[in-house]
């Protein structure tokens, strides 16, 4: 069965910069649901920052494997109510891959529970992502490096917990580097951070960056039991492994749920 | 120069509950801070949620090396505006230990990005924590395990992302166990989780634990710069560390901060 | 198409002790490779020490996805060159699953750099692994824990590196406690180690045993390309992404190989 | 007490390469000795692959809190047995630096279980590391990055695990990047691997270098207790934490000392 993926948008500099929309004419998360539904294991939908919800409903993310996140200008618009829905919702199983300005997002910083700033410049320098992990299921299919002519930079130090694992480092032309594609897990959730797609240039057309997407969709599905926990089970003394009698003095009566 | 420490106590069934009362007449932050203060090397003195700022005023985290966490009842009454200023200032290089039921802290699950839960049982069992990394600062001095005659239970799963270390396991008389000393570093800023420490039990007076607070205090401290970066500092053409001339279009005019 | 898997077994005690010989008539690495037969996603075949090259061929292991170790007496007779061609083989991206007392096997020892000693006890004590990791691929279909009524005791400390992932913690009868579930990536490489599975008890017919075998098998196989490098490519001046001129004086001629 | 601190040369191409003579007339050990030195915290002495038993006695690594490490064209010439003796070291607590060309060094695969491999190029091209970590001890008293003018070139993939820290990433003028400083924890030991430090030229007379140097030295020396666990030690039932009868049949008599 395809893997259930949804695209969500911030959908505002297309409607409000001339360039950006001249770019994406369908904004940025049809492109990128596009460049995913070119491989039949995926089937991608979309939703965008002014649907009801965020397009982002308990039902919807109950029945989604992997969602993606693409914002920049409106990161403080989304609710916290369903920032807290798609934490709880990846620490079950929900992969997450955040793109490029996404590292501001509140779901990110949710996440990783650090600043996640880094350095920047909109000069359209050009971009090597170099592939430091080549047997990595995210790289399949690419080269030493993908080359992107126009690229707004970013730049070390990029203040986010040690990843799991590196996948890309990029190289800017104005001489800065970046390590340009983390994977952590959090609870179940598989989460990857990729770092180009800067909305005025045309990087989600380049071929080997929708190659990395789709690669890293395939990659963030849980194959595990989707599962949380959230509110501190009591196990009583006769439900316990060995027989236990209760010692000694105590705050809770039996039965009462702990605190929160 | 002594670390300077503050031990935040949320000091409320001290006052609520006959039991606590009786076994930490002065709080459980005093019993804490006077084992910290045994050892020259550290200098440590306490807050209370009740305090103005719950004690924590921006000068006096300013000025704080290590910040040890006791809550249970009350996480919800901290105020959110001073969660994020510790969590600001453990990323720049502050220490932080979280004590037992601070596991369901604000500051503990904003750092980590998960769910913190675990299972539990009040019934005063015997706990042993087993050393599982000898040779680790925080195990200092103990032998093989901590033997605590009357704990409370708490089981696996413990909902937090995988650890840098583990420095305890213990294992209950009633057949649970947990892994009791987890370090993580974010940003800067050492943390560790140590378990033991249930408000109705005499935990905070065993010659062991208290080895481990003064232990976990050292380690906790930062040696390095203590830096933070948050904004997203830009870096103009100009100042690239090769010479970049600006190519394709833009959305920012010079000089403009990012989106945040 | 069903993963290539290899059961490698030291198949000594099976003829040297007459309690292993009842236990396992046809060997453990028969019993082992059943339990995975039993799944049509896998393809299990048997090696043994006392075949040629130890039955583990360059050819063969090339065409292994997954390789599951067990041995106990005779670490000191396996050769140090398929040693070292295991562990090229792994690097690439062959899964390997290390059982029981091959904690102290060389190729364990080769991947992880440290000494894996633990300490131990024969007792045929019970045996519970908690699962503290209940998402995860490797224990679908358990529940809260594995109990096994006899098993030998491992005990903490475990001397290995900081693993990736815990997916169990056992509980012994005799109080000790142990990491009985861990993942490691190494190159391309999943590891996975497994505690449970003495000679002398019936672990291996044990249902929730066998099935963790199957699953650490399907988790085990890698996804991405089969790549190794050994040798330090060189990347002569002309070949350099950015055009580059040989400066300052250097000790290796044009084409040259580096040192190793 | 200052850090004892032994830094090992292979001692070989400054006699047989007139430019390396040139540039270290006294050995890279002796340079490399001399900018330690400067820092009062630290006592620097030194190696060489030459020596009896290459300097490195067991008498004298269990003196030894720190080790630097260079070598290059003569990694095979250094013995296996105080290969081992040094990662026997390192496990119990003693920190272990290695610089550039030692990637390839047998004590550097051994305690990592990787190839260790890289790209190369000996062009004297210009390399910035970025420091991707401004609050790391390491990095106290660095700028945005060290500049060289003239460096060895090394590429990624760098073939080792995922590191529990990257402190810098290099950028060469060649376009290529690599993770120019790494932390690992084995056993008790803390390991740091620095880049640069080709033969042919004068990267440690940089003044950012040596304060690197001094750095990770401070960084790398162990605050815990010396301790190495190697021969899986016999718990027997009546030493058990709780009481124990044994069970079903096992292989060991009382008091046999397990296989390995």
């Amino acid at each position: 069965m395809a893997i259930k993926t949804v695209v969500w948008g911030e959908n505002v500099h297309e409607h409000t910069n001339e360039v950006v929309a001249r770019m994406y004419p369908n904004g940025m998360h049809n492109a990128i649901a596009d460049a995913l539904n070119e491989d039949a294991r995926i089937a991608a939908t979309t939703a965008t920052l002014q649907e009801s919800e965020h397009g982002l409903s308990e039902a919807r993310l109950a029945d989604t494997d992997v969602l993606i996140w693409w914002g920049h200008c409106a990161h403080g618009d989304v609710q916290d109510e369903i920032v807290d829905r798609i934490q709880r919702r990846v620490l079950e199983g929900m992969g997450l891959i955040v793109l490029h300005s996404g590292h501001f997002s509140k779901i990110f910083k949710r996440m990783l529970g650090t600043t996640c700033s880094l350095k920047w410049r909109e000069a359209g320098e050009r971009e090597r992502l170099w592939v430091v992990n080549p047997g990595h299921p995210i790289a399949l299919g690419l080269g030493e490096y993908i080359e992107l002519e126009h690229e707004e930079m970013y730049g070390e130090p990029f203040s986010v917990p040690n990843p799991d694992e590196v996948v890309f480092i990029s190289a800017f032309e104005g001489g800065e580097v970046f390590r340009s594609g983390l994977t952590y897990k959090r609870g179940n959730g598989n989460i990857f951070y990729f770092r180009p797609g800067h909305e005025t240039y045309p990087t989600y057309y380049n071929e080997d960056v929708r190659q990395v997407l789709r690669n890293a969709t395939v990659w963030a599905k849980h194959h595990g039991k989707f599962w949380i926990e959230e509110d501190g089970p009591n196990v009583p003394p006769e439900k316990a492994p060995n027989p236990v009698t209760v010692k000694g003095e105590g705050l809770h009566k039996p039965g009462e749920k702990g605190f929160k």
